[in-house]
């Protein structure tokens, strides 16, 4: 295949996935390849949330929890983002944030492990998840541990580092796999069929975080029998900055036994009032409180968008543009030190492709201050998000050409691209 | 003092709160008498938020988590809302939803008390709280039972019915006293200082829910030396549809023990992508994941609303408005079986009205639909929350006189006013 410019713009002209860039109000100037931390702006989320607050909220105040259908938003949507999933209806919501979730998923699979097989209490997860995964594993486990009587047999986090080194630790004392569909850092992505039947096959419970999979790539979770899942909708799905996360829960668990985040929205009558709690035997058990309705109602936009375009054309555009991307830099950059830690086997690539570099961060500001927008993630890591939604071949081809330009010119070198900001 | 309109009307005029009226878009027609379930709209709040959303997200998008002060708001955010609390600066954090952050004082404090004095098992709460107040101690409870090996010696929550009750029920097996500061049906208010004098006395820990109290009643935290506090945004604060919540914990609680839900945000160094979870010594270990960027931000706007007006000139007109409500409704709609409940006295009495009627929902429902809105509580009780920021003496007489009209008529027997919506 030829990379030339011009091929490239004629390739674009033909995608029926060019016509979805006007639906995103991008900045001038700019190529934004961190879709993957917080997608962009899609046309009409700001005119919902001028909806949702002058005339739900401004004029329809405290009625718009009915009339306005707030009340059922986190279940309505929830069914719309399952259809991106591979869920069934009622088997996901909309609420809270991503580690809430994973808190929920984690606290009701270790209940159950605790009926089922009172023995396992090691939660597997990977060194390199995203930090909140391990964290929040960390969280529950302490915070059992800290109140039992009993020494010796605490809950535990276990940290594997390969593929080969998970199927190993999987066993009689394992209560959760707990993995990131795709690694934040790298892009890699596990293969959800085969890993969660490994871990079925050791006993243990399967959760999945799809932070940087929904959205980005096809997921069957009922195909492959999965547990758990959470995720956030403010990646790949476009829902605006910090909305609303997401939970999916395995029919067979609804119904089981109490998450511990047992607010009055997982109840199952919560208007009754009632003085004991009494869980509702459907997914809504995993809300917990009053979700940001402005924030939340936003989500719809950005998902209507990605099932329109459909994810099978999604990811059929990503994989060439990663391809490509990989490429570009590849030829054009040689040279200049940048390693490729994304898998180039596509059935283990996400949709971000990273590489690895010892001035990262000082390449990265230039970078950034040239109007391409990527991230950096320590240790020495550039992200790319490629989101061919509101992205072309000719930018992943225009990006590569300015990371050439402040690698060649040197230009990262200077000092004002050494300031580290509170949040990269 | 005569109570008829024009003398209302002239005491309204010469008000100094009646500047603020303006402040707020309400509907035409429409008394609202709810801000204590969802507080009215500000002006302003949807132009900040249309800022959040086209500039900040669309123009600034990943870089605004630092450009734009994203990464800040819900310690900036808290800081300024702990003016009303008689908080010190880096005490409070806007984030989550009160459920969860009662659910992270709990699980603090339980932890607290398993160090220092382990034979404590007892969370004391009472029957009449907000709900989900009573369903997270429960949830929590029961994750901690569920997860241990031995029996008999279980964590439990005790509900108690009165002052009475509560000062008999605490011993030496109680680690924690959670309670609403205002009651959510009746509008009773507890006294925060001494009660929370009886709970140390005793040896437990103090939690106090703030939801119908900031930005109703002057609070002072510290001066009551209390332990931990949650609350809404939205309700008295006006911060929009389910705005995040809010958490403050005396500083000495601050960096003893890990409270479980102990996401990324409260880590110690968040982006350093660590594998081990080290908590934030200061108020940021109480924060957990990524916040709703646009819900949040409008709660600034409400804020500063309150701040400017200040608590004593809202606590005095909310304290005149109160009795002039409840004075006219036992004058003018005598004989319709309204048993008022809550109290008459001052101290005990936050800023909303509420009476018991056999028929309330539907007398709830007529007065609605002639745009005087209050509320309905389960069993039998109809609320009018009282909000000097947008609501004038006027007012509160123009929706008694709706409501006598409402009685005296009968028309709340109509077969319309009895369908029960999902919310109520």
């Amino acid at each position: 295949m030829a990379l030339d410019r011009e091929t490239l713009q004629e390739l674009d002209r033909a995608d029926a996935l060019s016509a979805f860039h006007g639906r995103f109000a991008l900045p001038q100037g700019v190529i934004y390849l961190d879709g993957n931390s917080l997608g962009a702006l899609p046309v009409g989320s700001a005119e919902r949330a001028a909806q949702v607050i002058t005339e739900e909220w401004g004029q329809g105040l405290i009625r718009s929890w009915n009339s306005a259908g707030w009340f059922e938003l986190p279940q309505r949507l929830g069914n719309k983002l399952g259809q991106l999933l591979g869920a069934h209806e009622g088997e996901t919501v909309v609420t809270d944030t991503t580690s809430l979730n994973l808190f929920k998923a984690l606290a009701s699979a270790l209940r159950t492990q605790r009926a089922d097989a009172p023995g396992r209490r090691v939660i597997i997860t990977e060194r390199d998840n995203f930090p909140t995964d391990i964290y929040i594993a960390q969280g529950l486990s302490d915070l059992i541990n800290a109140m039992r009587e009993e020494t010796g047999i605490d809950y535990e986090v276990l940290l594997i580092d390969s593929e080969a080194e998970l199927l190993q630790a999987l066993n009689e004392h394992t209560a959760v796999l707990s993995l990131s569909h795709v690694n934040y850092r790298t892009g890699a992505m596990w293969d959800m069929q085969s890993i969660t039947a490994a871990a079925h096959d050791a006993g243990a419970l399967m959760i999945w975080d799809l932070a940087h999979a929904a959205g980005a790539v096809p997921v069957d979770l009922n195909r492959a029998d999965a547990d758990y899942a959470v995720g956030c909708t403010y990646k790949y799905l476009n829902g605006g900055p910090g909305a609303p996360a997401f939970i999916w829960v395995h029919a067979r668990h609804h119904a089981r036994f109490w998450q511990p985040l047992a607010g009055w929205w997982s109840h199952a009558e919560p208007f009754a009032m009632a003085e004991n709690y009494a869980p509702a035997d459907d997914i809504r058990r995993f809300m917990c409180g009053t979700q940001p309705i402005t924030s939340m109602a936003m989500v719809e936009n950005g998902l209507d968008i990605s099932l329109e375009a459909g994810l099978d054309a999604l990811r059929r555009a990503s994989l060439e543009f990663t391809d490509l991307f990989i490429e570009l830099v590849e030829t054009q950059c040689a040279d200049f030190g940048l390693e490729l830690i994304t898998p180039r086997d596509h059935a283990q690539r996400g949709s971000h492709v990273s590489f690895r570099h010892a001035h990262g961060y000082e390449i990265m500001a230039a970078l950034i201050d040239r109007g391409v927008i990527g991230d950096y993630r320590e240790p020495e890591v550039l992200r790319f998000g490629i989101t061919p939604l509101y992205l072309s071949r000719t930018d992943v081809y225009d990006a590569v050409q300015i990371l050439r330009d402040v690698l060649h010119t040197g230009v990262w070198q200077r000092e004002e691209y050494r300031v580290r900001n509170a949040v990269t």
